[in-house]
C-alpha cells in the first residue's frame, strides 16, 4: 500500500507485531472449543478466562458438576446476566456410577434451543461429562461413532472412561422445541 | 404428551431411536471440527463425507498441500458451487523445509473474509498444515501460546512438527479487508 493510496489503509487490517498498542494476551478456558454454530464447550472458567468469555457474548452456560460453580464465575454471569443451568452429575465411574440419561436429555434440551445461544456448556476438566454429552448431541446428528470416539478421545486423552459406552447406547428421547431448534440439527 | 394434547406435538422433535425413519448415518472428514463461526477444520475429504459437508452449506475450501485436490472432491465442489483456494505448501519439516510465511498470510486473509464462510480449511490428515494455519489464527485472536499449543497437539497427536515454532514465530503482517472481516477478531 503507497501513502497516495492512504485514503484505503482503513479498510485493512494493520496486525503487525511491532505496533505500539497494548496486547492483552486471552486465555480460553481449559480444554476450550466449538461444538458447533452457537455452542462451545471446555473445562470450569476462571479468573483468567472471563475477557476470552465477554468476546463470546454468551447467553448462557450449562454447567455439569455435583460441586456448586465457583464463586467469581457465579459473580462474573450475573454480571454479564448470564443464564445458568446447573445439572448435578457426577461423571461415570465403573463399576457402580453411570450418568443418569434423563439428565443429559434435559441438558441436551437447553443446548438445542437457539434462545439460550451462544451457549458454553462445561464440567470441571471439559474432558468427561461435557464429551459424554456432546457424544450424544453428535448421535442426534446422526455422526458415525467412529467419529463420535474420535473426537471424545481427542478431549480425554488416555483416561478414557466408560463414557464411550454410554454414548453408544443412549437412546434417550431428547425433546427439544422444534421452533427454536438449531439449523444444523 | 397425552394424546389430546396432539396439536402440539408437531413443535417437538421425535428423535427416539426406535422408530421406523431410515437413519443415515453422518460421516465428517478426518479430524473435523469447528474453528470459530463460520471456519470449520478437517483433513482431506472423500466420497463418504460429501453428504456431511452438504449440511455444511459451504461457500468456500481452503486446501494446503502441494498435490492436486482429489478427482472425485474436485467434482462434487464443482456441483455445489464451492469456490477452493489452494496454496500449494509443503509441512514443516525440520531441518530444512519450512511454511512460507506469507503463504500463511494469504490464506489467513481468506479465512478472515466473512464472503467465504462457511469455509472449510484442510490438508490431508487435518494435524500439521491445518494446526499451523489455526494457530496463526489463534495469534491473531491474541490467544495464549499455551492454549494455541494445547489445540495444536489435540489433532496432532505425539507427532508435533517443527510446526509450534513457527506458530510461536509468525509475525507476518495479514492484510485482510476490515470491511468483510468476522466480527469474532
Amino acid at each position: 500500500m503507497t501513502s497516495s493510496n492512504s485514503s484505503n489503509i482503513s479498510k485493512f487490517s494493520n496486525n503487525n507485531s511491532n505496533n505500539n498498542e497494548e496486547v492483552k494476551v486471552m486465555v480460553p478456558p481449559l480444554n476450550f472449543a466449538m461444538v458447533a454454530p452457537g455452542v462451545y464447550r471446555s473445562g470450569h472458567p476462571n479468573r483468567q478466562n472471563f475477557p476470552f468469555l465477554k468476546k463470546l457474548g454468551l447467553k448462557s452456560l450449562i454447567y455439569l458438576s455435583p460441586d456448586d460453580i465457583r464463586e467469581e464465575l457465579d459473580q462474573f454471569v450475573k454480571e454479564q446476566k448470564i443464564q445458568i443451568f446447573h445439572y448435578r452429575i457426577d461423571g461415570n465411574k465403573e463399576p457402580f456410577m453411570e450418568i443418569e440419561e434423563k439428565e443429559i436429555s434435559s441438558a441436551l434440551v437447553k443446548v438445542l434451543d437457539v434462545r439460550n445461544h451462544p451457549v458454553l456448556i462445561h464440567c470441571n476438566k471439559g474432558k468427561h461429562r461435557i464429551g459424554c454429552l456432546v457424544g450424544c448431541l453428535r448421535k442426534l446428528q446422526k455422526w458415525s461413532m467412529t467419529s463420535i470416539f474420535d473426537e471424545y478421545r481427542r478431549f480425554a486423552g488416555t483416561k478414557v472412561l466408560a463414557d464411550q459406552e454410554f454414548i453408544e447406547i443412549f437412546s434417550e428421547h431428547v425433546p427439544y422445541n422444534l421452533d427454536f431448534g438449531p439449523t444444523w440439527l
